[in-house]
């Protein structure tokens, strides 16, 4: 309650005095950056000292991909007791928010990258990277085979094999085309940097395309037909960057064809965004609305020629329109790599990489996944239900009384988190209110229950398991999370801090990863953004959009990224984005 | 004299005290750039009134070509009487000079590069552009067809012909392979924006691959080996910067393969830089050798196979070397284009496309060619000397006297530039000592020539003509030249003001154009540059540098990538390159 009540006076202070945001961004990526040099320069510190340490029999692990979730291990390792070969086809980490930035030029491809030997290289750990693409896991005899990156007039393509002792997977996911026919083909995807790039140079294109002398008035506007699919946060931001472009920049330079321009967004839900709340859903679509650009929900997209894309709507009724540009933003499914390691591990019936909350890999040893690759495979509560009511029943006396249930509930807490937001979901204090509401009209101090009514108690509490979405955010914690682990790696040996084993003996090693949702934003364009952040708070608006400007260069990777950015976005402020054809 | 003192006392002044070079640097590129916005501002005046009185019956003028040549002519053109085409396949004006500094990330891509629409719609002139490569020229129907470039899933490439009053042909030229096998397939080249991308790419690939665990030492060093065939100032230029990308930046990131790059530099001919003065070619040379680059002088590239290039030395000797990268960077020849034209307007037997001193093409009508694509045909004086002597033999006696000498002299000087250079080189003050010089030891006055006479006394003086070289100056500066002739057109057509005609009546229209060498910069790495400026004067080292940046920054074409490019240029001294492979 207290923390709502804040963020609402914060917010109104924010719409009374507008330059008071921008002193905030100015604090806030000081502050961040502060905070961030402040880090790395303790770590320097100890590094130099245990690289002195370091000895041949280092435990080898090899770390793959260097996104998100990859970079952040990297980058919060602090143990100098490894031996780590980071393996990934691109020898740099990218700050993907900002890449519907780059298809239109806002910012610049080479502001949001920062080549991983630098990354590397200011730990002074035994980190090595090599370009190059893992194609299999041998799980069974602890090997990753590879395969170099390179396809220039270097010749050939080296394959070459890597032995771990622990493998930490972070691929990332593909683009999920759902097996739409064509889309491979004639579609643009939002994934990797080249994709912005390429989608740059596409812009462009169609623009000068439409300006051709000889074209006719419907190839003009044909050239001028751009079509997002799907209403993610990604699509959205990248209709509302194109409208930007075309309205801030386009219309000066190509007057005579400005008028033709049309957007059009297509999602197979009801709403866009709705991930978000409502209103920011209404707001996002009553802008888009008022922008001009075409909103097209229930629209299921069936198949892409190169000429035209076709649609299914709710009616039943498949519809096709020609197109200059389709960008394809619906979704991610499992790279070829995880599918095939799948099938060795016996999850070959599962759609995305089990791990368990600690983050290893369901069905092998030393293997962790995270980011995008993998989903955290939730433990039930009612599946352990008897285990649990076992352990808690210290007497053996086939009851449980509060007293011992207030034992374990810390441990079962930490073990089942969907508990505790069952619990705040209902507006209970505590578990004791629960088992009284199941128990009816009782004292509370007198509850007692058997084996069923401990089942009938929790048997709602499963229903609170979530996914964690496919985010920046979570791959970035989960990230921050296994170095934590590998960084106390020895001390959790022998003081294990992690909550009660329920079915075994003992304390689990380590805590289990725990999501933090620190909000997320969705710009809008028109130096309007909607924020979401925790506490049900949500702000729409240009003082969201100084709050996202100061959030991403806070959280970007390096001081030299932050300063990239920050200069880009100075630089279309002054001069508007660059429309060169490279 | 006097001058090359300034310069010795500036040069001396700038050894001293180190400071004043840098703000020199201030100054000059505010200064230049101060001149360039005000120079903006007064057009954009006249054109918003010119623009007014825009009539139906305007001529056409089709420009090809968006390079130094081309975008200096619409620069510069004031004149609203004309409707202007332009076509390229490039939608930018490059800064080529600066595009060895983009091979490595001393500056980025998108800084050296301003957009067309942009340039052209500050002049509020009635110029259009469109994306468009001309592939035919058709002058005996005032035409040209073109096809646009795009090339991605907008299908199809679009034909067309655009009529034109007045043809502009500034499209530069291809790179000169002269047809050694295997270059096109295996080079790279340096002459567009694309060309040092891909370099930048390469050379990160070339690094990576060394990188590779599995890779034994000798195909590490294969790897790293870097080839630049040309020793001219964009070759040397290239091998400089790769050096110091190595030395400053790689040894960091890639301490392991640091030790096996190599990088070779072949030159053909005796010397690098040789259209240098020799204190410079020496002073290159001596630092090459400092810095580890291999110099094979003497060395022609007969062969190049996707793994190895074979030279043929001075002996005869033939010799083959494996290779990681290979830049070719030898010269210049005309485009598939202009030699096509050629044919047609009887210059098939011509290597590249002859214009007059006014840059019309010989042969044909109201075709100009300037830039790359052209070379200026200079008339000789022998070739019309017996209408030089009918012109000035104003009294028909058969002779010439000082005085009759001295009325054409001018018009002579102005017409045969070669002429007064040669009256220069010889340090002659005037014609007359060269009269008097053939005459023997006569009074000046009373000398007196026939035709025989006079021919003796010029014979050498043809000797003199040089091509102008292949560089941005030359076609800048004939851009601002065309486009001077443009905005002048109507009154010089009453009020001709170049020289008499000696072979037919009255006077030229225009003088004709004439080169002002403004100096020339061959950066060496290592915050080096060798600068020869006009006056012979020669500066090696860091002053000079500075006075290449402060050069650089100020001829920007704007003030946009102005900024860009002393950003880039601060970002490197402060975080080093960008060693990304995007």
């Amino acid at each position: 309650m207290r923390s709502s009540t804040f963020f609402e006076r914060f917010s109104r202070t924010f719409h009374d005095h507008p330059s008071l945001v921008k002193l905030l961004v100015v604090f806030t990526v000081t502050g961040g950056s502060l905070v961030a040099s402040a880090e790395s320069k303790s770590y320097d510190g100890m590094n130099v000292v245990n690289s002195h340490e370091a000895d041949s029999k280092k435990k080898k692990v090899v770390v793959l991909g260097t996104g998100w979730a990859g970079t952040s291990f990297l980058k919060n390792l602090k143990n100098s007791a490894y031996d780590v070969q980071v393996l990934s086809p691109r020898n740099y980490f990218a700050f993907t928010p900002l890449l519907p930035s780059v298809t239109c030029g806002t910012v610049e491809a080479r502001s949001v990258v920062e080549p991983v030997r630098r990354i590397i290289r200011k730990k002074h750990l035994d980190i090595h990277y090599c370009e190059a693409e893992c194609f299999k896991i041998d799980a069974q005899n602890k090997k990753v085979y590879c395969r170099s990156a390179q396809d220039t007039n270097l010749k050939g393509e080296e394959e070459f094999a890597v032995d771990y002792d622990y493998l930490v997977i972070a691929v990332g996911a593909r683009v999920n085309t759902f097996n739409t026919p064509g889309v491979e083909e004639h579609c643009h995807f939002l994934k990797e940097v080249e994709d912005a790039q390429k989608i740059r140079r596409t812009v462009m294109d169609c623009f000068e395309r439409a300006s051709i002398p000889t074209l006719s008035d419907e190839e003009r506007k044909k050239a001028l037909q751009f079509v997002i699919v799907g209403g993610g946060p990604t699509g959205v931001e990248f209709a509302a960057e194109l409208h930007d472009f075309v309205n801030e920049d386009i219309v000066k330079l190509y007057p005579q064809v400005k008028d033709l321009v049309k957007i059009t967004l297509l999602e197979a839900g009801g709403h866009i965004l709705n991930m978000f709340d409502k209103r920011i859903t209404a707001f996002a679509e009553k802008k888009f609305q008022r922008d001009g650009i075409e909103l097209k929900t229930g629209s299921m997209v069936v198949k892409v020629s190169d000429t035209e894309i076709s649609t299914k709507e709710r009616s039943g009724e498949i519809s096709s329109m020609p197109y200059g540009m389709v960008v394809w933003s619906t979704g991610i499914a499992s790279r070829p790599l995880i599918m095939d390691f799948m099938k060795q591990i016996g999850q070959a019936n599962r759609r995305v990489l089990a791990t368990d909350e600690w983050l290893r890999v369901e069905g092998c040893e030393n293997v962790y996944a995270m980011g995008d690759c993998a989903t955290i495979n939730q433990r039930k509560v009612m599946e352990d239900i008897s285990a649990i009511f076992r352990k808690a029943d210290k007497d053996n006396s086939g009851t449980l009384t509060v007293k011992e249930v207030q034992e374990v509930i810390d441990d079962i807490c930490e073990r089942y988190p969907q508990v505790e937001l069952y619990l705040k979901n209902k507006q209970m204090n505590s578990i004791v209110d629960l088992l009284k509401e199941s128990k009816g009209d009782v004292a509370k101090e007198s509850i007692e229950l058997d084996i069923e009514e401990l089942k009938k108690a929790l048997s709602e509490v499963d229903s609170q398991m979530k996914n964690l979405p496919a985010t920046a955010q979570v791959a970035a914690q989960q990230g921050v999370y296994l170095a934590d682990c590998f960084n106390r790696m020895e001390e959790a040996e022998n003081n294990p801090e992690g909550p009660l084993r329920f079915r075994g003996e003992g304390r689990h090693k380590f805590r289990p990863f725990r999501y933090r949702h620190l909000g997320q934003f969705a710009p809008l364009g028109g130096e309007q953004t909607a924020a979401q952040l925790p506490g049900d708070w949500v702000s729409i608006g240009r003082s969201s959009q100084w709050l996202w400007y100061s959030v991403y260069a806070s959280k970007q990777v390096s001081w030299r990224t932050r300063v990239l950015v920050v200069f880009d976005w100075s630089k279309r402020f002054v001069f508007g984005r660059d429309s060169s054809r490279i």
